[in-house]
C-alpha cells in the first residue's frame, strides 16, 4: 500500500493506494467515529462493489444510494436524491458520505457533502482509474449546468481517498484509456520523466498490469496533490491542471454529455492544446507528434471529426475559465511545462480545425 | 457611520451600518473591482429599492435578479432562478452578487453565490431589522428542505455587509417587531446590560427612531460578530446564537413556513426557551417573566395556542442540531448567559404545553 498526503493544514488528507482496500475500509473510516455511514454509488458500480464496501464497514450503519450511471446525469436531480436520502435516514452532522464509484458519483455525492448540513464530511472510493489519478483528490464537486460543465459545485475537500486497484479489473476498455487521458495531462503539465514512463507502460496499463496502474496513481496524484496544496481554490497555478479541460468541456458540451467519455475529450483536448501552443510558437511540431502518438496508444481520439468550430468557440465563452470576456488557455512551453495565456480567436479556430472542427 | 469588523483572517469583512448608504454603494463595491454585479433582491424589496441601490453602483454592468417573495420560496428553484439567471448574464469568476432584502433575499442569494463557479463574492444589503442585526452577518446561507429548515445550504463569508437604516422606514411594523425577537436574543445569551438597553428603547424602535435603531444593529452585530470570529463553522460557541431557534423551526416547519414569520417563531422561541431553562432549574421564574414582558412589548407572540407538541418533537428531531438520536437545545443560566444541554423529552414537552402547544 502506498500513501500519499495531500497538504492543506486542517483539511489535510490521505490518499491511499493499493489492492483489496475495497474490504478493510473501516480501517479508514472508524478513526473518524461517524453515526452513520451512507455509501452512495451508481446503478453499474453498485451491484459489483456496495455490498463489499459495506461488509468493510462494520460497527456502524450504512445505508446505500444508487444514482443513475452517466456524465448526462450529473444534475441537481441527482444531488437532491442524494440529499433527499440523507434527510429520510436522518443524517446528522457526524455522519459520513462514502463516495463509491467514477467521477460523476464522486463529483455529486462530493457537492452533496458540502450542501448538506452546511457540509459533512465524506470520502472518496473511486473505483475508475480517471477517478483515481484525478477527480478524487482536490475537493472540486459539482455538477452540470445546461450551459457549461462543473458551473454549480463548490470546494470540499474529503478527509481521505481510499484507492482500490483492484476495482480496475472491472473497468471497461474504453473507461481505462479515459483514465489515461488524466495520465499524461499530469506528466505533460508538470514533469516529462513521468509523462515517458507512463507512455512506456501505456501495453501495461491497457492490459491492467496492477504495478503499473499503482505506479500512475501514485505518480499523478502526487502532482496533483502538490499543485493543490500550493493553491487549494484556483486563484493561480491550480489552473495548470486545466491542460485540454476548456477544448474538453466544449466537446462534452456540444455532443451533448453523451457519446464522448469524458476522458476521451480530454485526450483529444490535450490534442488541441499542443496545437494552439504550436500556433504560438511555444511547442515544437515535433512535440505535438510525441503527444499525438501517446493519445493514440492510449486509444483516445485525436480529432474530433466534423464538430463545429463555432458552437465550441461559444461554449468556451461560457467556460468557467473566462474572465471579462478574455478566454484564457493552458498552453504548453514544452513538454512538462505549461503556463495560463490569453488567446486571440484566430489561432483557437485555426487549432480547432487542425483536429478535425468544421 | 458605524463599522464593526468580522474578523475571520483572509475572510475577514466590514459591516458599515448608517443613513443612506444605498446610494453610494459603488463606494464599497468599487474597491473589489468586480466584472459585474448582480443584485439579487424579491417582488417587494425590488420595486422599492433596486433602482436607487442600481443608480448607487455606477461604472459597472449591473442587472437585477427579483425573486418571489416569503419564507416559503427559500427552495431550490429560487436558487436555480438566480444560477440561470448568471449563466445567462456571463457573469464570471470576477463578478459580484449584492443580496438586496431580508434573510430569505440574503440566504438564497448567499447560497447561490457560494455554489455558482464553486464560489464566487457577495455583498449583503439587508432591508430588515431582521436581516441587519442578525441573519446577514456571519456566512450561513441556505434554503429549507421540505423536513426541515435550513438543512441545504454552505458557510460563504459575504465581501461586506451594508446596513441603511432609511429602508426600515418602509418596513412593515410586523417585520420590524420580528427583527427585535434577534435582538433580543443576543441580549439574552450575552450580555444582560445591552438586553436592558434594548428593552428600554422598544417603544423608540417600533416607533422608527434611527438611532435607537442604530445602536440595536451596532450591537447585535458586535455581538454576534465575535462569537462567529471565535467559532465560524458552529463547532462549539456558535451554537449559542441559535438561543430559542430549536423551537422557532419546530413551529414554523408544523406551521409550513407561511403564517408565522421566522422572528415571531423566535420570539416565542425565546420563551419555549426560557421554560425549558426554569424546568431544568437554571433559570428564575422573575426572570421568565422579565423575558416574557420584553416578547410582549416587542410585539412579539409569547404562546403558540394549540398547535402539535407532537409535530414539534417530531420536527425538531429532524433539526441540524441533533447528533446520535440525542436534542441539544441552548438554555439560559441567566438572562445575558447560555450554554448548550442536553434535554430529556419530558421536560421538552412540559415547555411546550407551557406555551399553549397540545
Amino acid at each position: 500500500m502506498r500513501r500519499i498526503t495531500v497538504n492543506l493544514n486542517e483539511r489535510s488528507y490521505p490518499i491511499e493506494i493499493g489492492s483489496g482496500l475495497l474490504d478493510r475500509l473501516h480501517d479508514f473510516t472508524a478513526p473518524l467515529t461517524p453515526t452513520s455511514i451512507s455509501v452512495v454509488t451508481n446503478t453499474v458500480v453498485g451491484p459489483l462493489y456496495a455490498h463489499r464496501a459495506q461488509k468493510g464497514l462494520t460497527g456502524v450503519v450504512t445505508h446505500v444510494i444508487e444514482l443513475a450511471d452517466g456524465e448526462q446525469h450529473k444534475q441537481w436531480a441527482a444531488v437532491s436524491q442524494v440529499l433527499n436520502a440523507l434527510v429520510d435516514a436522518r443524517v446528522d452532522r457526524r455522519g459520513l458520505i462514502v463516495a463509491l464509484g467514477g467521477g460523476v458519483v464522486g463529483d455529486i455525492a462530493g457537492f452533496a457533502a458540502s450542501i448538506y448540513m452546511r457540509g459533512i464530511r465524506y470520502v472518496q472510493v473511486p473505483t475508475t482509474l480517471l477517478a483515481q489519478v484525478d477527480s478524487s483528490v482536490g475537493g472540486k464537486t459539482g455538477i452540470n449546468h445546461p450551459s457549461g460543465k462543473n458551473l454549480i459545485g463548490a470546494f470540499h475537500q474529503p478527509t481521505a481517498v481510499i484507492s482500490d486497484t483492484d476495482t480496475l479489473r472491472t473497468l471497461p476498455p474504453r473507461e481505462l484509456s479515459a483514465g489515461l487521458a488524466e495520465v499524461l495531462k499530469h506528466g505533460l503539465l508538470a514533469d516529462r520523466d513521468y509523462f515517458e514512463r507512463m507512455v512506456a507502460s501505456i501495453e501495461a496499463m491497457r492490459a491492467h498490469d496492477s504495478s503499473a496502474l499503482a505506479a500512475a496513481i501514485a505518480g499523478s496524484c502526487e502532482i496533483k496533490a502538490s499543485v493543490v496544496a500550493r493553491d487549494e481554490r484556483e486563484s493561480g497555478e491550480r489552473a495548470l491542471l486545466n491542460l485540454g479541460h476548456t477544448f474538453a468541456h466544449a466537446i462534452e458540451a456540444i455532443t451533448g454529455y453523451s457519446s464522448w467519455l469524458h476522458g476521451e475529450a480530454v485526450g483529444c483536448g490535450l490534442l488541441l492544446a499542443a496545437e494552439l501552443s504550436r500556433l504560438l510558437g511555444a511547442l515544437s511540431a515535433s512535440d505535438v507528434q510525441v503527444i499525438e502518438t501517446a493519445v493514440s496508444r492510449a486509444g483516445l481520439p485525436t480529432r474530433a471529426e466534423g464538430l463545429s468550430a463555432l458552437s465550441a468557440l461559444e461554449a468556451m465563452r461560457g467556460d468557467k475559465k473566462t474572465e471579462a470576456g478574455q478566454m484564457r488557455f493552458i498552453v504548453l512551453d514544452r513538454i512538462g511545462r505549461a503556463t495560463q495565456r490569453t488567446v486571440p480567436q484566430g489561432q483557437l479556430l485555426q487549432a480547432l480545425t487542425a483536429r478535425g472542427f468544421l
